[in-house]
């Protein structure tokens, strides 16, 4: 069976990654390293120089993954730094920001980068959405009570939210793209 | 006259840390220069870590400082994100968060890293106040109009900010130190 290493500190993150890769037959290992995760403007930017990071201490290829909740008329916010933003001010926070506001759109994204001793490649996937009036339903993690695509909020899809899930889109593509490579390399 | 050198991308910091530099006979010299802050839970961290950084592409003495506003009931939020979260929610994203909130402190902390071929050492200044209930004045720049010492925000104090300023008391431990490092060597 084929193999990937998966570094990330989040649990939640850890099992739907690891689901998704068992649909295609492969293995998803967690590894869990502390590392400097740089700041920056975009996903992609902030994956690109962790992988980079990583490299220089981890001699195998391996994946992370980064998301966020980009909320429009708040300019992005919380945008690339999400956790530290839930971690502070969680769900109720947003929803105290976004009282009175008419325009909710938002858009969750996900970028997955892969890694190994040749390149670095990144794979995005995200879903839109609106940000719901008050918290709803029990699953998911994170920001999933308030997020909400067609009339339900992610967090009360159950098993119906991995059909929408950017982070899915995002490890779907990447696990394409990996096993065709495994198949012709 | 001994110099030093300051890097960082916003104006209105170099403006002050010069002026305080000046009253000490020291002379701070401007380099806008982009590098990779990491991300981190304190300013300490982000400051040393930094420094490390632009230390391996920097071949002189140098310093730079990091600051933020804590706001006790927010878990620390804006903290160590204070900048993107001015960008994105400016003052009225703060002031919406509070609205109803009874426990109004804050405290404005900076921290000033010096670096040489041998060292990193950090010093640390900090202001306590209150979030005010609206944004009053025109002075100083980002939060300075939310944020209350004594009755009046820092933005309405004009020149008596610099008495009272987080940053410039980070500076001044700078200062002393590196004066009497200068006189001894």
């Amino acid at each position: 069976m084929r193999e990937v290493y998966f570094i990330t500190s989040n649990p939640g993150k850890y099992r739907e990654v690891k689901r998704i890769g068992e649909e295609k037959g492969i293995e998803i290992h967690w590894i869990e390293m502390e590392y400097y995760e740089p700041q920056g403007e975009s996903l992609e930017y902030i994956a690109e120089k962790s992988a980079e990071i990583i490299k220089e201490r981890l001699k195998k290829p391996f994946i992370i993954e980064d998301s966020g909740l980009f909320i429009e008329k708040l300019k992005g916010f919380p945008g690339v730094y999400s956790s530290y933003v839930f971690k502070t001010l969680g769900n109720e926070g947003i929803l105290k920001l976004m009282k009175g506001v008419e325009n909710r759109n938002a858009v969750f994204r996900s970028v997955v980068a892969y890694c190994d001793k040749d390149r670095i490649r990144l794979f995005s996937g995200e879903v839109r959405g609106v940000i719901a009036h008050e918290q709803r339903g029990r699953g998911g993690f994170g920001y999933d009570p308030i997020f909400e695509v067609n009339g339900r909020t992610l967090a009360e899809m159950g098993k119906d939210k991995d059909r929408v899930s950017h982070r899915r889109k995002a490890m779907e593509k990447f696990l394409k793209w990996y096993m065709n490579r495994s198949e012709s390399g």
